[in-house]
Order: C-alpha cells, then sequence, then structure tokens
C-alpha cells in the first residue's frame, strides 16, 4: 500500500478560486493556434488582443496518479468569441478512455460539446447548479456561450490523463458551437474534420 | 469495449435534489439502530419521533459499476441530535479501500470525519462552496452540526462500493462529533470503539 494521502479541504469560488489546491495552469490565446475553424478572425484576436490574452485557467487539487485517486479543480473559460466560434477549451478524451469525469456548473452559461470515436455527438447547456456525468469514451470540451466567465468544478480520476493530440489530429471537433445570429447557440459541422483516429 | 454510456445531464439543488438521477434511498431513525453510542437518548427519540422519522436521504445517478465509470449524487442528512451526538450517515470505506471521494457542500453546515485503520483521524467542518477529497484508505462519514439540512454533491467511481459492516464491528467509529455546549461542535473518544478489523 502506498502511503495514505492526508485528506484535503478545499474552498470552492463561484469565480473558479480554489483554496487548498496545488496546481494552476492557464490557457493563452497563442496557445490556442489550430482550435478554431476561422484562422482568418483568429489572426485578428491575435493582432488586436496580443498572444497572451488569457483564454481559460484551471485551478486543481490532486496527490499524483494513485490507483484510486481523485483530481478535483475549478475550470474558468472567459467569454469571447472568434469570428462566430464561441470561446472553447482544447478539448480532450481520457488517455485512459473508459474514465468519466463530473463537470459542476459554478457560474456563467456554457455548453459541454462531446463527441465518440465512431461519431456520436451531445451537446448540453449548462447553468449555475447544471452538471454532466461525461461517460468513459466521451471526448469532451467547454464553450462559454455567454457574457460571464463559465466557471466548473470538475472530478476525474487522477490516472486517467489528456489525450488533447487526437482532436488536432482530426482537425477539430466534429461540431463547432456558433453563435445562431438571435443571442444563443447552434452546432455546425466543422467542414475541415477528419474523423478521430486514435494513436 | 462495453457499450458506450450516453453522458447525462443533473440539475443539483441546494435542497439536495437531482434531477436526472436514477437512483433513491433513505434512512430512517430505526435504521440506525447501533449507531449512536447513547443508546437511552436513541430509545426515547424513536419513542418520540417513531422509527419512520427521515434521518438522511441520498440521490444518485450511475451507469452500474464499468471500469472508470463515476456515481454522483447528492446526499441530504436531516439536522438533529440524539443526546449530545449530532445527526450523522452509517459512515463508510469503500469496499475497494483505495477510491476516493469527492463531497462538495450545497448548503447548511456539517462535519466529514474521516479515520484511517490504522488510527489516524480528521475532522473538517463544510459550509457551502467548500468541498474535501476523501483519498482512499479513509473511513468517512457526513455529520449535521447546524440547523438546516446539510446537503453535499458527491462523486466517486461506481465500482468503489462501501463497507459499512467495518464501522459496525468496530462498535462505531473513534470520534464522535458532539455539541461543546456553546453552539459549537467538538470530537469526543467513543468509549465503545474496539478498533478498525478489516473482514
Amino acid at each position: 500500500m502506498p502511503d495514505i494521502d492526508l485528506p484535503a479541504k478545499l474552498a470552492v469560488s463561484p469565480t473558479g478560486t480554489l483554496a487548498g489546491g496545488n496546481g494552476v495552469y492557464t490557457k493563452h490565446l497563442a496557445d490556442m493556434s489550430g482550435v478554431y475553424r476561422d484562422t482568418a478572425a483568429y489572426e485578428a484576436e491575435l493582432t488586436e488582443r496580443g498572444g497572451d490574452a488569457l483564454v481559460y485557467r484551471v485551478e486543481s487539487q490532486d496527490y499524483g496518479p494513485h490507483s484510486g485517486a481523485l483530481t478535483i479543480g475549478t475550470s474558468t473559460l472567459l467569454p469571447g468569441r472568434v469570428g462566430d466560434e464561441f470561446a472553447v477549451t482544447r478539448g480532450h478524451l481520457h488517455a485512459i478512455s473508459d474514465r468519466a469525469e463530473l463537470y459542476y456548473c459554478l457560474s456563467g452559461r456554457g455548453v459541454m460539446l462531446l463527441e465518440t470515436l465512431d461519431g456520436r455527438s451531445e451537446a448540453f447547456e449548462l447553468t449555475p447548479g447544471e452538471a454532466v456525468n461525461v461517460p468513459g469514451e466521451w471526448i469532451h470540451r467547454s464553450v462559454n456561450v455567454g457574457d460571464e466567465p463559465f466557471v466548473t468544478l470538475f472530478t476525474y480520476a487522477t490516472d486517467a490523463g489528456q489525450d488533447y493530440q487526437l482532436i488536432a489530429d482530426a482537425h477539430g471537433m466534429r461540431s463547432l458551437v456558433v453563435a445562431d445570429g438571435a443571442g444563443g447557440w447552434k452546432l455546425r459541422e466543422n467542414p475541415d474534420h477528419t474523423g478521430y483516429r486514435r494513436a
């Protein structure tokens, strides 16, 4: 048996702060190259806002990838658009693909976009108090379709890991979450998507 | 690969309602025989309130115990005391003991009481927005130390299971959470506790 981990108390703020966490990472506009399909709009955003403009921030707490351990964290995705595509996280399939993940919305308005390797697709809008159980085998990405930061509390088995390359190799997810021209969102097929191929 | 589960959207209320769930269970006063150390006070409560008085209610959503699957749920523990012992859940160690669990407080004021087989002990007070990452190997129980229902959102690997008998066999957890006489709580050693012995 490994040494027993000590329980961790966390204070979770609807603004995305996680007191008691031990990890933070941020993604900036320059990190999102290749993520949005409207390259011209992305380049214009880069010029206007600069590559170091924040896109999202993740705070988390874990113990390392012991069997059975959970990573707990907050994801804060700022509002914004690139052309008509709403701000997104990179998205991932878990490297151990049967691992599930919980997302619970703390503030803002977002969409959890979910796709399988074999072509299934789901999109769930999340507002505060709503959650989604993302089962194994589902590629998933957060999308901010509101005007405020979209903040979620998440949990997954630490050993799950993340495969981000799968989406990049497929030239993006199958569906894009875009403005519907009436203040809402809709799905549009990504014309560049080449299908998922697991390495 | 098993059939892929469909993502589940859940609406989590601070009152403990879980829309989108597929399981509910309740524990009533008659189910709590042997849990509180003050037997006379427990018997008096039974006489006064009846065995069918609700102690706690759990709503949950899961897919069955596939590897990697998560159970998500809400636990609503009503306020109350038996003698000077605050209302508690039965408490458990996961049957697969390395499995962790997240508890996130949605409303009320409670304590997560945590003990290891080898004698370590922790007690974390939780108010709304506070959470605890309960690592593997920790026996844990919720305690309501407030005047309102203590409601938490929880998640654990579905295959974890629960061992409730361990606590019963030890004549209760090592520590009791009792009224401190000044409106708060304190820990007191359980004189009946015989140590944990895993079957």
